[in-house]
């Protein structure tokens, strides 16, 4: 436990004397996690308070702003190449005015001048991620004392405007369900309709009636169907679907679009 | 000519002078314009240079980020309280690595110093705004020579990024078609479906079968249906709609959700 302070402390303090941030500009990421048809999302712990964070850092001025969130995403789950979307960028003057950075130095006892950029208001750029939980290992900040995922119905006590950031990135995600699931390759290749289903439900935190999820999603053409999965018991094989490779730049992708082509007018 | 070069000058150096803009960070905003099924976007020249760019600032430090895009807007078409969304925030570290402010303080002999905050990296906030451009008035800003209405399918040269910020931003308004238009109020409170139809085609790019929009735009179940349109032709009177008040807050509005509600399950 002491080292793991003196090592807080450290990391704290060169975070301070950095110099080469873009000023007053964050990145925060909603990491999402999903099993067994639960959805939880990721949370850092400030030593010593009894609140809670989303993993988010700093842009250095020689790094694409994108570049800062993959970095901070790889900082907390050691993958790359993750499934990763901007969603909303968070600018009301007050929403970074509290004192939890200035409890959290001052509780290491290190000492930052009232001008340090710090204590700056800060724009924050939002972005979330969709990955198993399950498989996922998970690594504190140097300066936060855990990372625990928690379920999104029930969160604990968050700093700044993290709450809203998280209902805002949920939002995001129920809205454009169809292409960020199929980006998120959190089912495998082949799927059955169940399996889709289950995704979905927990996702929109809605259920739906087996004919009814079927008959729409299928309108929406953005699945192929495939072979029937034969697993030697009774029940009716049902058929195996997987997601068109074109999702992303299809003409269906709009709410409204028109399936036939403007050729068959 | 003379006056107006003069004023030009004026605004720069009032621009150059201000210190309290949080720094790096801007905002843009591309206002679409809809009339008669042509749907444009405002552009501002910038003056003795043959390249354009979106109405766009920067934020006062006492400022919200949305207030800031709301005064943009506001000093290019004096409208308050018009629809306007956030889409995107552009990030890449050469998104404004080239010359063109430089040449035009330099054209208006303003004197900057190499290390002025004008000339560092700006990472950029942008919104979008959808309104009707035969009933708008526009002006430019006071330092730049014209304002003009392009259709988005024939852009002049653009300054920065702001091409991509365009392509980004109609695509936003037509994955969001459905809420957008509706918040936009650019269709009357009673409407046909023919004038909803033709609004979709334009911003969306497509044509429709009549039948085909009227089927798929009624299972989204934003509409409510009104009384008939008797005008007194021979034609067979058209049913008038209207948005349903509550198509933000709807379970309806994500692209696979259960109109029936969880209780017919």
């Amino acid at each position: 436990m002491k080292i793991i302070d003196s090592q807080i402390k450290q990391t704290l303090q060169e975070l301070i004397d950095t110099k080469n941030f873009v000023p007053q500009i964050s990145v925060d990421c909603t990491i999402f996690g999903f099993h067994n048809n639960i959805l939880k999302v990721l949370l850092l712990k400030y030593p010593e308070l009894d609140c809670w964070s989303l993993p988010g850092g700093f842009v250095f001025n020689d790094e694409d702003l994108r570049e800062a969130a993959a970095r901070v995403l790889y900082e907390r789950t050691h993958l790359k190449d993750l499934f990763l979307k901007q969603f909303h960028t968070f600018g009301r003057i007050d929403r970074t005015e509290n004192n939890i950075h200035r409890i959290l130095l001052r509780n290491k006892g290190i000492e930052v001048p009232n001008d340090h950029w710090i204590f700056n208001r800060f724009i924050t750029v939002a972005y979330c991620s969709l990955i198993d939980f399950s498989i996922t290992h998970t690594f504190p900040d140097s300066f936060n004392e855990t990372c625990e995922w928690f379920e999104v119905s029930n969160l604990p006590e968050m700093a700044f405007d993290h709450d809203r950031i998280i209902e805002t990135g949920l939002e995001y995600l129920r809205m454009n369900i169809n292409t960020e699931v199929a980006a998120s390759n959190l089912l495998p290749e082949k799927f059955t309709m169940k399996d889709l289903q289950s995704f979905y439900e927990t996702i929109l935190g809605q259920q739906f009636r087996r004919n009814n999820f079927q008959r729409k999603i299928l309108s929406l053409h953005i699945l192929d169907r495939l072979e029937k999965l034969y697993d030697g018991s009774a029940n009716k094989a049902p058929y195996l679907y997987k997601f068109k490779n074109n999702i992303h730049h299809s003409t269906n992708r709009y709410p409204i679009s028109n399936d036939n082509g403007i050729h068959n007018l």
